[in-house]
């Protein structure tokens, strides 16, 4: 791996996902960014003097420089990581999919049959779909794509509970960060002092309820067969600025108690092929036994924003177990997500 | 009730509740402060010159000019409301209620089986246990209790449910302000840009999962019969400064539509006797239809802080209902509830 | 004043000073709103559908079924308060003054030399160029401003004391709310846990230190000669909701020692004229002794967001007097500011 | 300096500052913790048990297991860096400077004519102090300071402008992250949505007046020859986790064009011995042209917070200059700023 790097598009590279895309990808071992894409309004300036920049490192140089290009013409990239808004994406990402492994954050087509809708640490198993989604569309290329931001806060805690006890239902509250919205997204005026207790008019919690069923689905003749899992989620929108927070209570076939369920969390571990990627964190889920953590500000920013968190896991009066969960939405929960997806991609052998 | 107006005291004048017992206070129709107590660190000085003030109005000045006194010298007045610490308040409530009639905010008798917890919207005939507490304890005063201030938002609509639709199971998820923890409470550094997944190390939720069940209880034969709800709780602390957000699923024994829910909700209307208190909002429980209220800082003041807010009601995909409640931590859920108590006993003939 | 109410405009109604404007003039003794106006997205709408509404108080209903009409229509009504934007009141607040008293709260024409620029308390007296303006330009009505959200904040505890002592320069650092940048205004990716170190790029402190000149002018002859002081403004946006703080240090023609100001400052009296209008806030000025007021939260909502406060007054080192002040910006320092100085056109008999 | 580390003690290891020394000292090159000190309630247990662990990364697991040692036992160490209270420190610091360079971060000795305060970058010569001070105490270690946490965001841009034009007064507001006042510090209820204007009931005022006038005077015949400087300072609590901002107006004996001014800024290059030591960051002065930073969130870790940054240098209608300085307040202004005069210390042959 120490040869030429591959060169790596982020479509919709002036938002703020697209912008976590860029931040991440500074000194990345294997991706060299080549190509940004913008709207109409960003294409031919170089991209340090239009994007409006966000976080809090510097824009690298080397990117300020590159002049954004439209999204409309496919570039020749081994991987485009798209950052594009919801219909854009529906109208772009297949066609720089016939060329170019295509590995979105975007809901656009997470919910297709032909498309994996992948967590690394999770469900690595469903590039078989791959195979089908090339022959079937007429692909070079393929399309991936990574779960709402909130569903990898509860997935990664849920996922190995379920492979151990079988997950049934599942209560989902979720305090999220203003980045969740994107830029400039929720106003000041709105959030300040305030919780908003819905998000994309029911839209979110949408996603949060049928994503883990294809997240923990079994992947069988090159199909996902789909998790039988009832889930509520009920969403807020909270004022701090990175970090998604999920309130679990789950019942399960097998009821665990709450030290059989703690010992199968401490004990999760990858798959193989996932624990040596660049961005793979040293723990995929940090497990914390002080009652008052996870924490957004404090819990975050672990494993360079890459590990999930859970604690408080104990007995729910209804249901069997509650635990809350925890992971940084801009990083784990998009940019950082999609780039796992795609380092899973090149490790996979799928793109070379 | 044009008469002179009836005597209190501030149990506990100090703190944040205390200080909202004063706010409230202020031109009260029917009852006039006389004496304020507090710590041995304050006594035999004038309130307004001690007390750490931290409301936006100012401190009214007859009060400001009082000399607080021991809360162990029990004083001759007719009510006495209580703001004291739970350790302070289980020495000191039962020697005022020798004599008094005490309003505690408190939780240290909450429970207790001849001590009525009361909403007066919600279940004014507990009432009625204090005969037997009188009785039983020699009380020529008697002690009555308002519940914990997250309990509260979640049962002000649960109320109506219950009576339509038979409560069966809960869970309650809350977002909780920073003054629920009094003064100084959360640091600052702990909250900013955070989130607090838990709260007195879980002893908030073991009261928002034990209350309601004595609330909506029935009375018989001088005893509450505690309802039999399963409610599970998950509390958080988030950066606001007031109102407490519920998010609540529940299941009824007879499931209802969310449209015949709203139509219950709507119906909602306090018993008679509660209606015209002093302390009594226009209207005990406001229902939402905008799909992103109720809102902390937008709502939290309908009513003088003593309206609840009911929002979101709509199915749940795993038990029947789901909906997002609200209310004034401070004002509803603590000083303003003791007053309401207050209130109630004497438009029950219970104080003169 | 018990007569019939007069009739009154406001003038881009949906924007969050607009709304101000509704919320404040909702049982106004004097004025009664009988016309909206909006931007083409808002024409031939009800109010209540289309406004975002962000305010913690319900719209009025009768506002709310208001349909909203172009600004480009000027209607048929005694005074129209303007909350438009600065290239739309250039526009169109010319229009209006031909035939009505136009109060506008833009900056638009806040240094042309026949309009008055005031605060009631601090110069009514401008309203004597009004006779000009309107030989001048011909109009049946007027146009009167009032000055920037923290421009009020400065100039009302320096009115007294340039009266008394002859400001001459002011250095001003601002720490403003983010409802001053108006709905949606600030992003709160750039505000929570962060400071902005400029408004407007520049703007806001140009405005800051040309216009107390003005405001501290003496009018003669028909024209303002401006008061010379020498002022820098340093501004910067705080994540708080509302109200401006102002860190004023200055010196004087006759230095005087923080006590002399202090009685100065305490024995400030509006004019006679002005006492007495329905908005007038019991005390123009509140004078902090406390050593850590005033506080935004705190303060900003004494005499129903009309009153001004300051505080910290003493010696500086390098000028003559240090201070600290605070208005609300929205009320005082815009909605407010322009209904009073309507109840003062009432008052001064040039509408009726 | 491959050899064996140093071996620091770090007194008043549990505060907040304490923390960040902790944190800022794992893997350091020169530098080993070997001794913590605490109050009595903290003695004889291990840090990790003990310590409320406010930061986002998480305790370095050899010093979890370090036991708490009274401040009152000198250890034998090279160097103790101080995080102790002031009073704590009146009394300790003498003692331990007995034996061990002493870098202080308290403000008990910062005025004392024999005690150097130093920022590496703007005053390494005042080292000359010590010789003095260890022939009149009789020590063998030394005493070593450095400011306060919001004088150095001032001072940083001060001294290369102070060197060139000769600074002769200076206007200074602040706005102060709460992370400056310590743990548990300032109450939620009292800063979100709010600002404190005032410090330490002056306090803090006082220091950023008197410490700049030391930090820039001149070193001759072994004593300190204060520059004559007049500055006023105007505090604020704004509700940040970290980062102080200073809004600067100042005048010089020969006045500088901004656009000459920002030439110095940017050519300011700190003392050879200084920009090598381990936590010197790449450049100690960030020298910003986008009109709207340096912004606390954004700009505070700069240079893993060792960074200061300037931006909006513009010329003043009153004094001569104005601009917006910034650095982080519990790293270069505390923590990070008592181990960089420790790293001095040896780099100057002082401590080996």
């Amino acid at each position: 791996m120490t040869r030429k790097r591959i060169p790596v598009a982020i479509l919709g590279a002036t938002g703020a996902v697209g912008q976590r895309m860029v931040q991440l990808l500074e000194n990345h071992p294997w991706f060299e960014i080549v190509v940004l894409t913008g709207s109409d309004r960003t294409i031919g300036r170089p991209y340090g003097e239009l994007v409006r920049w966000i976080l809090d490192t510097p824009i690298p140089e080397r990117v300020a420089n590159m002049v954004v290009q439209p999204t409309e013409e496919v570039a020749d990239v081994a991987i485009a990581l798209s950052a594009l808004p919801t219909d854009v994406a529906r109208a772009m990402e297949p066609r720089w999919a016939e060329r170019t492994a295509v590995c979105s954050n975007a809901s656009a087509y997470r919910a297709v049959a032909d498309v994996p809708l992948i967590i690394p640490e999770v469900n690595p198993d469903q590039l078989a779909l791959l195979e089908r989604q090339r022959a079937q569309r007429g692909w070079k290329g393929c399309l991936v794509t990574n779960p709402n931001c909130a569903t990898i806060s509860a997935v990664m805690p849920l996922k190995p509970l379920h492979d151990a006890f079988g997950l049934q239902t599942a209560h989902i509250s979720t305090l999220q960060a203003v980045s969740g919205a994107g830029y400039p997204g929720v106003a000041s005026l709105d959030i300040i002092d305030n919780i908003i207790p819905n998000i994309a008019d029911g839209g979110e919690e949408a996603k949060i309820e049928a994503e883990p069923r294809k997240l923990l689905g079994n992947v069988a003749d090159g199909q996902v067969v789909e998790a039988q899992i009832a889930i509520s989620a009920q969403v807020t929108r909270v004022p701090i600025i990175d970090g998604h927070t999920a309130l679990i209570a789950a019942s399960f076939a097998q009821k665990p108690s709450p030290e059989e369920a703690l010992a199968v969390l401490e004990a999760f571990m990858p798959p193989e092929i996932v624990r040596h990627l660049p961005s793979s964190p040293e723990r995929a889920l940090i497990v914390h036994c002080n009652g008052d953590r996870p924490q957004p500000r404090r819990d975050r920013d672990a494993g360079r924003g890459m590990s999930a968190s859970v604690g408080r896991v104990r007995a729910c009066p209804v249901l069997d177990l509650r635990m809350v969960a925890l992971s940084h939405n801009t990083i784990r929960g998009a940019a950082g997500g999609a780039i796992l997806n795609a380092e899973l991609l090149v490790a996979s052998g799928i793109v070379s």
